[in-house]
Order: C-alpha cells, then structure tokens, then sequence
C-alpha cells in the first residue's frame, strides 16, 4: 500500500465564537487552549436540517421528530455498503461554530454552572457532537434520519452503526440532572 | 473575549496503518484521501488499558470488565466537575494506529466485506471511536471506567455524560449482523 503524504491543516477561521455568545456568562471559566492541534479531521459531508440559527435548533435530539439528510460525499460512497440493514446509526458531527475554550459553563437551560464534561453542549475542547438517530431511508448517499438537533450544514465526521447490546445502557443516570425539572 | 490564534497541525506520523495490516484482505476497497484536513483535534488525556497489541484488545466493549483508567490533561481538570454524578458516560477516543482510506473492510471476525460505516472499525476517515462506559470511580483527573477496548495509551478527545432518554434504544438492529454468529 503506497502511504498517504502528510496533509495540511487550513487556517481555522479567527472567530471560534458564536455571534452573541462570546462574553462568558457568570461561573464560567476559560483556559488557555493548546499550541498546536495533535490530529485532524476530514470533513465527510454535511447534513442537513430545518435550523439556521443556534436558537431554534431543539433542546436534545428527542426534541423533535423532523426527518433531517446526511449526504455524504461521493468520495465514501461505498462506505454506506450494509449501512441500509441498520435500525439506528451514531452519527458524530463537527460543530464548527462553537468555542473551544470552557471547562465551566453555565448553559442558559441548566441551573447552575458545570463542567464542560458533564454537559452536551457543543462548546468543548473537540467540538465533536455524538447523536443517535432512527434510519428512515438511504439513497445512494443520501440518508434521511430522525433525531438531530445541529445547524443546517454542520460537518459529518463519521457515521456507525448503532449496536444496543453495547451502545445502549437504559438505566445510566445523569445526577444533576436527574433533580432538575427537563 | 481575546481570540484564539490559528493553530498549526504537527505532520501526522508516515504510518498510517497498523505494522502487518497494510496489505487489503479480499474484497477491500481503498480510496485516495483528500488532499488537506478540515479541522484539528486536541488530544486531552489518555487512556490506560490492560491491551498493548492490537491482537489482545476484546472484540468489543461488552468483551471485557477490565477496569480501566482515563487520564484527563490537568489544562481540562475543571472541566469533570458534576461528572461524577454520572453513572454512565460517552468516551470518544482516536484510534492513531488505524490507516483512514478503507471504504470496504474485510474484518478478521465478520463474514464478509461491509461498508466502513456498517462497521466498528477502528479503520474509518476519522478514526474517532465511541464507547459508553460505566464509571466506577473519580479521583481528581482519573478516572476508572468499565467497557473499553482500546489499546494502552490511546489518546482521548472527549467525555460526555450519557442520557438513557436520548441515547439508549434497546431494540436497535444491526441487520447484517443479526444473522451472524457473534
């Protein structure tokens, strides 16, 4: 196998805030982000949803049953091979317009500062958001899905198939959220 | 809020693929990578297992009930606060050792070639695996967890706490592998 050359990283682009969310919010707390970036990432498509704006996207996943689209680029079609006799896929995607800078935040549903690790907001070291969805229909490389909740055009970074004998765990609990009202 | 500069991307390693599996099995396919990445990730921590060659990791996550230790970076410390009243979490990890341009795979344990997205691979564009483990303690930046199956010293790129209500569906199907053997 001949070895792929080492690849480039193009500038990030210098705003890594959302417009309106850049001043921290009382409790939160920034650091200093690394020199330098250890790996990259190919962006593998886009998907495509009814949200233009961070304000309208839902809550969580489950917060709406619009059917959204991936479409993956020509380059992975045959990627998709088997990927039609899945219920459920994990699709991980690449929050390009969140900032990457808080350990504390104090997201405006919660009550109360917390660590960044503790919540799903798409502001963390590696944007990267990780959503289960319902496979309602593929064609070619186009498949349509229930239970997203990103922007219209957000990067695609990967796609797999959702096992539940490993992936799903129905009694996990979230204790500081488990006492909030949802 | 001052903005972060860009970042450089250090040169990925010339190895792209693991030492004895450089070779396609049948029925493999391989496409060219593009030509540049789109974004850059930060390694935050590192993962401790029992498994130093990729021949000893169990075949999944359920294969195992090592305990075994994830190591946040002290920069990200704050950032595990409330993490400890989570029972389950998501654990995203880069799997450095995997080659990124198999489309079709062959693997060792499955029946026949399948889509790179049909599969749990550590073979994929972005080599980002997801593993829902059980948390079985916390001390400051260490954490002892229960469902992984990386090899030892595996960077770390995220944790996310794992919501039961968004993330667990029980009756999700794999169809191609349903009819297998496991």
């Amino acid at each position: 196998m001949s070895i792929p050359p080492d690849r480039p990283l193009p500038p990030l682009p210098g705003r890594l805030s959302d417009p309106g969310e850049d001043d921290a919010r009382p409790g939160e707390v920034a650091v200093a982000l690394p020199e330098a970036y250890d790996a990259g990432v190919f962006y593998i498509g886009r998907i495509g949803t009814p949200w233009t704006r961070r304000a309208d996207c839902p809550r969580n996943a489950r917060g709406s049953d619009a059917v959204c689209t991936i479409v993956v680029d020509d380059r992975w079609a045959a990627a998709l091979t088997g990927v039609e006799t899945c219920t459920h896929l994990l699709v991980l995607y690449w929050m390009d317009q969140a900032r990457r800078d808080l350990v504390v935040q104090a997201p405006r549903h919660s009550s109360g500062p917390r660590g960044t690790f503790a919540l799903r907001s798409p502001v963390r070291p590696n944007p990267i958001a990780a959503s289960v969805v319902r496979l309602v229909g593929i064609d070619r490389t186009r498949l349509s899905v229930i239970g997203l909740d990103c922007l219209d055009g957000t990067p695609l970074v990967d796609i797999k198939p959702y096992f539940a004998s490993t992936d799903a765990v129905g009694d996990a609990v979230v204790g500081w959220h488990a006492g909030q009202k949802s």
